[in-house]
């Protein structure tokens, strides 16, 4: 019997793709007793990053949202790969910090943010809903649109 | 008899908000374990944002700090309600993360954030004295002067 | 005999610094249950800080990333005096949160980052690697050029 989630995956037509290793000395994640940190990810697609450049200057709201969206993907990746490929151990994503590359005068963070957090309810459900931190920041890693983090409670 | 934590929020003429529900798919805290994350508070007061700009620029290092403890006010709103209600179930604040929206050159994020920080031990006392990171940021969402997050941990 | 860790420091010929105490309603670190959070450290080196400025306008990639070490440097001697003086305590570095002071175009964070993510490996071996974030934001406190908060897991 499939799963709910993958339910929920398959339904949304997502394939979470093969998480990307990090090419310095840290790790896509460590646990600690039942938590998951995972490391910022970026909106990578298909190897690429998708969405590079200042929201609300560069990038709209849409395009930044999808941006959080593919974030959301390559943490739930991630955390499939810390509960060795089962995504039935996550009890709960219990923190997504999201950092939006933010024109000065851009104050939609949340909006932005919801990209992410609407992803993982769609996917997880309840388990999905999480506590948040949205801000805003002048500049990220290779230019990406947005950044999320986040920790994990598996069973 | 009524609790020390109680009585100094009499004492600071302090009454809690009703913690406010966010409007998108995530929520004010999760708990996991002992720990409760609690999500980035604006400075709210009466249902209304009380402080927005830059610091530095359009907002005064008073203003902001008085901006963060409406925060700090917020996150034990939140604290209270994941408590059931009980503030003496809180064992510690263990962190405080602080986002200043700040003009580019404006450096004195740590007075800013002392605002939260006082807050937090004038209530908690020794309870209250947590660990902090203070940073600056370009923008905040709805334009607020300060966001600021938190862990506490719940017996 | 000498803990490898210990030795690791020898051979890097780093003497960690006495913890600086935080001058405000905060500590420089919290311990819940087996887990230590640090508070966001400077580049401090004898008690004044070494680097300022925005990376990619004042600082160069360079500077930087010794600024991102000096921050490891701090965070080491807050999770030693955690450890009651014992890094051998330490079972893992979880998480690092890496604020790099940006100009607006500078995207290189990861790079700066590996200053101090390369440290804690230098120093811990295999606990030394960990999940971590790094993001640009647009100005710190005092006008450092990097500022770094942790979390440790110690047994």
């Amino acid at each position: 019997m499939t799963h709910p989630i993958d339910q929920a995956l398959a339904d949304l037509n997502i394939t979470l793709p093969t998480p990307l290793a990090p090419v310095a000395n840290y790790v896509p994640y460590v646990q600690s007793g039942n938590l998951v940190v995972i490391s910022g990810q970026l909106p990578m697609k298909d190897g690429a990053l998708a969405f590079t450049g200042h929201v609300g200057m560069d990038v709209t709201i849409e395009q930044a949202q999808e941006a959080a969206r593919l974030c959301a993907i390559n943490l739930l990746a991630q955390v499939k790969a810390a509960a060795g490929g089962d995504l039935s151990r996550v009890v709960r994503c219990v923190r997504l910090g999201v950092f939006v590359n933010s024109a000065h005068e851009f104050t939609d963070q949340p909006k932005v943010a919801n990209g992410a957090s609407d992803l993982m309810v769609a996917v997880l459900g309840e388990a999905g809903k999480h506590a948040r931190a949205a801000v805003g920041v002048n500049t990220l890693p290779l230019g990406a649109a947005v950044e999320v983090e986040a920790i994990f409670e598996l069973k």
